[in-house]
């Protein structure tokens, strides 16, 4: 039996998702792997959708694991959680056939930016948003991140170790919006490559302090040189919002699940 | 010299606000009063508007020392912030004259209680607000809320160690919003008993679960009687919001304060 997990986490006290090797105890995978096979009575390894970095959150990030454990949801939801720390929580329990694979199936991953926009950091968003203290225009970002959108080679924003097959990516949306002094960066796409969020925030903010013009992102996207792009960003900004999979598997986050980003 | 600090604070890590003894070096106050030292260049106990609990947040506390140094707003707030943990920050600087007192000149205190309302917590709101999994009846506990309006003999509400010289208190203001899964509960009194916010919070959830009417809220505040109210809820959902004080010392918050929460 194929068991999918919609799961939250603060990524602070992590080192990433992925274990690195048996002595990585500190990753996200490692806390839920072992509450899970605590629960199914046997040593699971999950897989995820994506694998986050140390510091970055998940809203809702996806995995999977077989089991011929036979429990229901809330059994299964309750019981996991109970062997979790309080900054990794199980949100949803989806029941799939064998055809489903977190990571291959996954037909985009949304991914939120968040910048903290004032002169003094906030102590509470501290590990929760990028501080940046130069005033943003915010038109100009919004011109800028239009340059984004599409299927490009994104070899300027790819960081090096970058495992993808490809550098070619599909960004089916990129928005930026405002909230009091949070500047929210929203990009969804097929896939991403290595620090391809961090590394276009960088560029972006390069256009805000008047490096570039908002143009200049689409000669940077041509020129496939990570030299010519902006510095990678902070992890703490980053947030994995949501993975999209074929309708037929029904795993559908509803906005419900945004309960509050 | 008196200034005024207005400060933001995660209170998670810390037990609370003041210094109990000098063993107690996980108190907002030690890692102030050793901030402001260092850059004064000498010895600062600072005085703080209202005393907060382990694990309780504020977005903005005031406080005021004495002290002869001479520096610029500027400098005073980054000397201080660079000698600070990123979950304490100062935010904003006033000089005042010594007719001013960060406790005694209050005219009022805003405090916030957030309750997360959803079947499973959140990990990234675990330290930031009290998980709620009942279904919330919105409209009851704005009936409810009505009735710790205005001047009242709050002993209902008084934990056991007040300190405070009378339980008759003026509430101003007791609001209750919602933003998604969030339950806002904001009030603003002349100055409140010792956990009054909580346990007024636990009463409210007492009328949600229907194990009290709206109206018994306003017998119970009659009675006077700890007893006859509900539990204290726990101190991560509560958030010190403002403190007024009289206009002429021009120390007023503006809602740019209020950035996220």
């Amino acid at each position: 039996m194929r068991i999918v997990l919609c799961i939250e986490y603060e990524g602070t006290n992590y080192t990433g998702w992925q274990a690195q090797n048996k002595s990585s105890k500190k990753t996200v995978q490692y806390y839920l792997d072992k509450s899970i096979s605590n629960v199914a009575d046997s040593k699971i390894t999950s897989i995820c959708a994506g694998r986050t970095d140390t510091g970055v959150h998940a809203i809702s990030q996806f995995i999977h694991f077989d089991t011929n454990k036979k429990r229901d949801e809330q059994n299964w939801i309750k019981g996991i959680n109970s062997h979790l720390p309080n900054d990794i929580r199980v949100k949803k329990l989806y029941f799939v056939d064998e055809s489903f694979h977190a990571r291959y199936s996954a037909i985009s991953r949304s991914y939120r930016y968040v910048i903290f926009n004032q002169k003094t950091n906030s102590a509470i968003l501290s590990d929760f948003a990028l501080w940046y203290d130069t005033d943003i225009n915010i038109d100009k970002l919004k011109k800028s991140i239009q340059y984004i959108k599409g299927e490009h080679d994104f070899s300027c924003f790819r960081s090096s170790g970058c495992q993808a097959k490809t550098p070619i990516k599909i960004i089916k949306k990129a928005n930026i919006t405002t909230e009091k002094s949070l500047i929210i960066i929203d990009i969804t796409a097929n896939a991403f490559l290595y620090h391809m969020v961090r590394n276009i925030v960088g560029t972006l903010l390069d256009v805000n302090e008047g490096k570039l013009k908002p143009s200049d992102i689409a000669t940077i996207i041509k020129s496939k040189d990570r030299k010519n792009a902006g510095k990678k960003v902070s992890p703490q900004g980053l947030y994995l919002m949501n993975v999209e999979y074929p309708k037929h598997y029904k795993i559908s986050v509803t906005k419900d699940f945004f309960h509050y980003v």
